[in-house]
């Protein structure tokens, strides 16, 4: 029997204060409106962002809220004006969008679609201004327009990439966020030569997969910079060769590697949200051709500063948002590259706990434990 | 009658001490020693860089010195080693090298040559630390390698660009150093595609030069930025076809471009040395693709601050020194463009004087008169 068209009642935690644990629920999910697709979630992926806004603190609160954002699953139904997804497809929710019309959309360069772009603050589907998700007709809030943290969730079709049938979701379900961003981060934008010396600053699950990035471009010196030295012995198996704790010199990092390189690194990658991490990163690149790429979310009230010549001796500074991937067009191809074992992703995944267990993920990130923990939907 | 292997006797124009006038003088110049070249100078344009040096406020002074940097000339004899130019080559000297062998001259990117890379403060030739310009066998100090202020001149092999016999020199010799710096970091940095705005920030020789790298791209906005209002209408000659000057706005003048552009321009090139107006190029392009690129030459203190987020939407930061060229390998192709008509020079040169009046460049200069002056050596 289809449910197109039919609410559908079904479990999803929610998160009613923050800070809170969060409480599995029936939820009452409405059928999808134009340009929106119903998903059945099957795995779903705990990030920072997701404890963020849960914790609430210097963000904006909204609740009762359905958080999460890293996720795989099948297309239950379409609403009206979706040509391009149909029941059945597997897909993974992205937290950004790609709208195909807008200027950056329309641009080679740019993934910060004007219509579908991250709005942290909003907890409504952009069509209508409301929420799809209620409990008792009380409506509960959305979150990034993916809230994947329910059996079945409702998504614009711009922020959904449709993926081989055969990929596995609970795997894949990590490229939604954290592993791709890290990873475009440095094969779209640092984009290393062979042979090149890259370093990596903060190895939390973004970072590593920066390093991921620079493994796969064939990367001679990965030089992985953190101040927790527990993160090192875990980041040697993604390819990082050497470590570097600030805490370790009385002088800026920066110097200590460009003295350790004999002029700078050929790219750097800050993956911190630091901002002296960022300083270090850029000031440690090589003149002449050396690239830097910021990746860490900064606080509000942090400025970036330099001394201009630093630029002029032509190093160059860039930004990045989700790895410069556009959501629909390209997550598809980095999934291809996960199934051509040119990507790693088996070894992010430290935990997985069952649906019913969600808070689990909660714990074992707050305690800074592991990288990824999955969550099994049907369990 | 050959004079290689002699000293020559010439004329120069002497700096005894900072701010006074330069005095013609016949100076002796030592015959090129390993890796020199011996040239004679048929015109020389003032650049402010002489000006500075010439002054010497917040530079090292040394004198007796001899100035001056954008010239062309012709090889007169050429020393041990030195197999790629021979007496009778048509020349340009320029203020930093290119050895072919370092790193940076190896780099596909960089034109910041280990060994010969621009140093103010050094007043003697490499090979030796000693001077091959003397009056009564007194020596008189070196500028940029270069010192063009003199009727022959001995440059470092690696700072000579050879260029095609049939370019007038009383033209191309303004691509030594200003016009070649602020077209190459448009068209070598900045890169702007067909169709796309570009603000240049300040317009004087350099910004100026900027913008003709735009028009020559085919852009279809250039928007010049000067806090002097005189500069305006000159800039027209020069392809700009909007003009913005920060005083007439009581808001930064990056959210006066943002809002005239509908975001942001695609690019934007500083030619001030201001850090105020390198914050602005960099605050007014657009999200997602914009890329902002620095020139002018900061002070000391400066220090280039931004919010990160600023960079985190995908904005791009680089800096340039003489607009990404390497001298011996890329300065004749410039020459070639000149020659083809595709880049103009003429409406650079404002004001030529015979040397014996050299005085009187300086103070056209000193007044804001014009663009370049050129030198005829020979009067
Ligand atoms: N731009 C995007 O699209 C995007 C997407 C996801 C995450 N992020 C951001 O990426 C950053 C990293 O995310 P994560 O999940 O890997 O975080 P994480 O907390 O797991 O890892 C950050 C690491 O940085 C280290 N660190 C902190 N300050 C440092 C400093 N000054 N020098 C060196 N190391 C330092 C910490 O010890 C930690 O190991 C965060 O700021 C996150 O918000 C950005
Ligand atoms: N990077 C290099 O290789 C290189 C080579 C040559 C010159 N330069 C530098 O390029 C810069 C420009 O050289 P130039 O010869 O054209 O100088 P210039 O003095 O002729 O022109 C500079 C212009 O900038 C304007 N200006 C100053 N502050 C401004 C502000 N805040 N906003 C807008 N406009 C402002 C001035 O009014 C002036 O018209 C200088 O800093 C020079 O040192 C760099
Ligand atoms: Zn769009
Ligand atoms: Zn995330
Ligand atoms: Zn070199
Ligand atoms: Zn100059």
């Amino acid at each position: 029997m289809s449910t197109a068209g039919q609410v559908i009642r079904c479990r999803a935690a929610v998160a009613w204060e923050s800070g809170k644990p969060l409480s599995i629920e029936e939820v009452e999910v409405a059928p999808p409106q134009k340009d929106e697709v119903r998903i059945k979630i099957l795995f779903t992926s705990l990030c920072h962002t997701d404890v963020y806004f849960w914790d609430a603190k210097g963000q904006n609160p909204l609740f009762p809220r359905i958080l999460g954002h890293e996720a795989g699953g099948i297309v239950e139904s379409v609403g009206e004006g979706v040509t391009d997804l149909k029941p059945g497809d597997h897909v993974l929710p992205i937290f950004t969008g790609e709208c195909k019309e807008c200027p950056h959309c329309l641009s080679e360069e740019s993934n910060m679609c004007d219509l579908l772009r991250i709005n942290t603050d909003r907890g409504e589907m952009i069509n209508n201004g409301k929420s799809r998700f209620s409990i008792n007709g009380k409506p509960i809030y959305h979150f990034l327009g993916t809230s994947t943290f329910s059996e079945y969730t409702v998504v614009h079709v711009g922020q959904v990439a449709k993926i081989n049938p055969e990929a596995p979701l609970d795997k894949v379900c990590v490229l939604s966020c954290g592993m791709s961003t890290g990873f475009g981060a440095t094969v779209n934008v640092a984009k290393p030569k062979k042979g090149q010396s890259v370093a990596i600053f903060g190895l939390g699950a973004v970072g590593l997969a920066a390093a991921e990035g620079a493994r796969v471009s064939g990367a001679s010196r990965i030089i992985g910079v953190d101040l927790n030295p527990s993160r090192f012995e875990q980041a040697k198996k993604f390819g990082v060769t050497e470590f570097v704790n600030p805490k370790d010199y009385n002088k800026p990092v920066q110097e200590a590697i460009v003295e350790m390189t004999g002029g700078g690194v050929d790219r750097s990658v800050e993956c911190t949200g630091s901002i002296q991490a960022m300083i270090s990163a850029f000031e440690c690149v090589h003149d002449g051709w050396g690239v830097a790429v910021l990746v860490g979310v900064p606080n509000k009230d942090d400025a970036f500063k330099t001394h201009p010549v630093n630029l002029l001796n032509e190093r160059t500074l860039k930004g990045t948002f989700f790895g410069n991937y556009k959501p629909r067009s390209d997550i598809p191809a980095v999934v291809e590259k996960y199934m051509n074992k040119e990507l790693e992703l088996d070894k992010f995944i430290t935990h997985t706990v069952p649906f019913s267990e969600i808070n689990k993920a909660f714990e074992l990130m707050l305690a800074g434990e592991g990288l990824r923990c999955v969550i099994r939907m049907d369990e």
